[in-house]
């Protein structure tokens, strides 16, 4: 037996489960909590957050990785894999320096409060010191990250913080695919729409009944619900918690009856892969859910692809129409008002065609601002340039324009690609699972999803983080993660056809 | 400057904040959480309580102690007294080995599953061993408490857990007070309860109704909604989280109206105490409120004082009369309800007479088998003999006997006396404030709580453990914890007359 590695499992295990305490907290402090309670909460996540550090970092932990990786040869090769794991947690959390991540975490709270009280004022002068100050910060945590982690460039080290396993490269490539046919597909698809005629006004929906067929939804889909908990309220929809137990949110709006639901499959989404990571690695490195891209593919498999099949649409209409009969509940009328496309100045309410083209704008001026190439001052007409470029039009001002996100002013550098990987990754996935079980589309034409969960249990969540990203997609999906079934998904969808490049 | 005790002040508010972090997720098990995530939620204790001890029982904390307390005459009193509690909260840290901080927590767990399970079977032989396992692990804790800290006997030791300070002289001397007086009133109050005549039954009030009036008695007495929270639902009462972030619970009952809302007061009463701890001190041993005692004293004060004076009760009659007409909502026939008395099994169903002899058998029992006076073995017989004796009765079977507490299977051992000690602090600290502000009962005749809250927020809440328990009395009231305002709070009000020994 290996003590040394046996007491590393203990200590990170101590680690995942201060990290889940915070994970509940925080999905708390969102939904439950009340304002006046916010400074009490913000200093125990940094409680959290130090003595995992503490614990993380001290010196005996150091010790038992040298002396585990001697004899590492006589671990399974699961065991190799969570000691590498652990190693390189290790790495990051010894390389930076306690200050630095005092500091980060101090200017992502200010940063949030300052965003929260002056996005609506599109107050650029107040806000500039802040979003300087989170790059560069960024900036610095990347540089330490790069030389003690070997990545290619500062970028690419942050990338990995949140998409762990992730290329620069890969992101390069299938980015610039995407940014050379969206603007050509996203016109064609605007003069299909037109002769499409309009979509019927669906009616109002009363709460009751949204909630009634967003409850079946979530169980249908295989949440398991003694082991979660769905809240229903007018936050910002999130989903978090542990494996065993995960919290998801969603707001329903009577006016627009879609909104919710399909809210409700994203988080669903996100819910079914912690619940799916493996019981026998839990709180260990190995057993974790992958990074934001894998898990961005994991919700949107389920709002994007699943849930706007035509099969299920048809199911969707059937839900509706048991309560309400209206001509607006057909399946065909729901893809309209599913598919609307419209370029527009808000990332978070943009149409799935045009989105990606918000996310690309973002990686390009966040790259290069960390490599020095662009300057914080210069950030907002590189932005309005951009979207001039993408779409043809022009915000008004930064609450429309480059001051919309939260993600800048609390340290999110690196962050917004996972978003349109998770597109992409939701199409691989999707095509190859339906590939493998044609019978998927059947199911869901009766709202079931059991053997689309199954294959994503077997091929993805039951894997946590045994597999790097390049071998997860390519033992489930026979090659690295691509834009191409994303783009053939598109395609199909707005265009009516196969993509062809 | 002395570093040393800024590190300290650091590090121990790292520490109450990671406590703080595990009683905000114990309020959410207990209120939020489902049944499937329980081994997930006891991990999470773990970790934090884990945590907690490594970070205190670090050597470094030790040397900061050393080197703080040899300047300590440049600190202010109170920072000296900080500095004194955080000794004495680092020995008993350090004097208990982690194996049984662990082994404790263990069965901590194991014993509250087993009371759940099988506590409504009454199957004491499956019972048995976890009750000697935590009085066995009990006395073994306080036998070290008391070689560090210097206790006379190991349960003053364990006394002192719950309620630092408290002597078990105090407790042995007052207990055999109400020991000897209360069967000689409980038999001349039931005389008089036959003679006053029946209750007129109180009608059912709709929930939403009993809701309107228990948030304005919330507010009426003080408690700050914008940090902290009511949760109305069907859990046992409780109260707990931060002072910062206070959660209390209650769960209405339309058929018996009153029990809710003297839930509301008495949860309340917890909550005021914490919310008005002093911010100057918030996270250090200083700022923290005290022991079980005198945090009974708070919620008792609300609950069985100041809500059962004629003139709130006065008061409360107007606020059901605003919304049902019932000849039943009278002051004097609230009373009767409220003050009926009858010996029974149950102890937390006993009324405010009895009730203290539930606690004083509870007390006699522990702290013999703490002594090796008693064996477990023999607990079913010398339960039923004081029940006996006590009252003349004799439970049927385990279940309504020495099985139905969770304190004992869960390692609660020396808690029980804080009840009645509470109930002792409660009528001290009420008549006090009366004495100095008259106008208080004029007050609750209009259902207000201003110059009581006042006055506790001075007295006693804003010291946080600043003064002793004794020193705390004796500032507040003139005079140490006695039973004395107790007895004649009860005599008054149950048999119409100051007390006479």
């Amino acid at each position: 037996m290996n003590i040394a590695y046996e007491n590393l499992k203990d200590r990170y295990r101590l680690l995942s489960n201060l990290n889940g305490a915070g994970s509940i907290l925080y999905m708390d402090s969102m939904v439950v909590m009340k304002p006046g309670s916010e400074a009490d909460r913000s200093e125990q996540s940094m409680a959290l957050a130090t003595a995992a550090q503490k614990l993380l970092t001290h010196p005996e932990v150091g010790d038992w990785l040298d002396e585990a990786e001697e004899s590492a040869s006589a671990l399974s090769p699961a065991d190799q894999t969570n000691l590498r794991l652990m190693r390189r947690q290790w790495i990051s959390y010894t390389a930076i320096p306690e200050t630095l991540v005092r500091e980060s975490a101090r200017l992502g709270i200010e940063g949030n409060n300052l965003h929260t009280k002056h996005r609506d004022k599109g107050d650029w002068n107040v806000m500039r010191p802040i979003y300087e100050a989170a790059f560069n910060t960024q900036r610095e945590i990347g540089e330490i990250l790069k030389g003690a982690l070997g990545f290619a460039t500062t970028y690419e080290a942050l990338l990995d913080q949140f998409s762990p396993g992730l290329k620069l490269s890969t992101v390069e490539r299938e980015f610039a695919k995407l940014e050379q046919a969206l603007p050509g597909m996203i016109a064609e698809a605007t003069r299909l729409q037109k002769d499409a005629g309009q979509v019927i006004p669906l009616p109002e929906v009363p709460l009751a009944i949204l909630q009634v067929i967003g409850n079946k939804m979530l169980l249908d889909m295989g949440f398991d619900d003694n082991r979660g908990i769905l809240y229903v309220g007018d936050m910002h929809p999130l989903s978090g918690g542990t494996p065993d137990d995960s919290r998801l949110t969603t707001r329903y709006n009577p006016k627009d009856p879609l909104d919710g639901l399909y809210t409700v499959a994203h988080e669903c989404g996100h819910s079914l892969y912690e619940q799916g990571t493996p019981a026998a690695w839990r709180y260990q490195p190995a057993g974790h859910s992958m990074g934001m891209d894998v898990h961005e593919s994991q919700s949107m498999i389920m709002e994007l692809q699943a849930c706007r099949t035509p099969e299920f649409m048809e199911h969707l209409a059937k839900e509706f129409s048991a309560h309400i009969q209206n001509p607006a509940f057909s399946a065909e009328n729901i893809a309209k008002a599913l598919f609307r496309v419209e370029p527009s100045f808000i990332r978070i309410h943009a149409d799935e065609l045009t989105y990606p083209l918000h996310i690309i704008l973002r990686f390009n001026l966040e790259r290069d601002i960390i490599a020095g190439k662009l300057s914080v001052a210069d950030l907002p007409d590189a932005w309005n340039a951009g979207m001039d470029k993408s779409f043809g039009i022009i915000p008004a001002g930064p609450t429309q324009g480059h001051m919309q996100d939260v993600h800048w002013p609390t340290l999110s550098v690196g962050y917004f690609p996972a978003y349109t990987l998770g597109a992409m990754g939701a199409a691989q996935f999707f095509a190859a699972a339906v590939k493998a079980h044609p019978e998927i589309r059947d199911e869901l034409r009766h709202g079931q999803f059991k053997t689309l969960r199954r294959w994503l249990e077997i091929n993805v969540h039951s894997k946590g983080s045994l597999l790097t990203q390049d071998e997860l997609f390519t033992a489930a999906t026979g090659e690295p993660l691509n834009a191409k079934y994303f783009m053939n998904s598109l395609s199909r969808r707005y265009l009516g056809r196969d993509y062809t490049a």
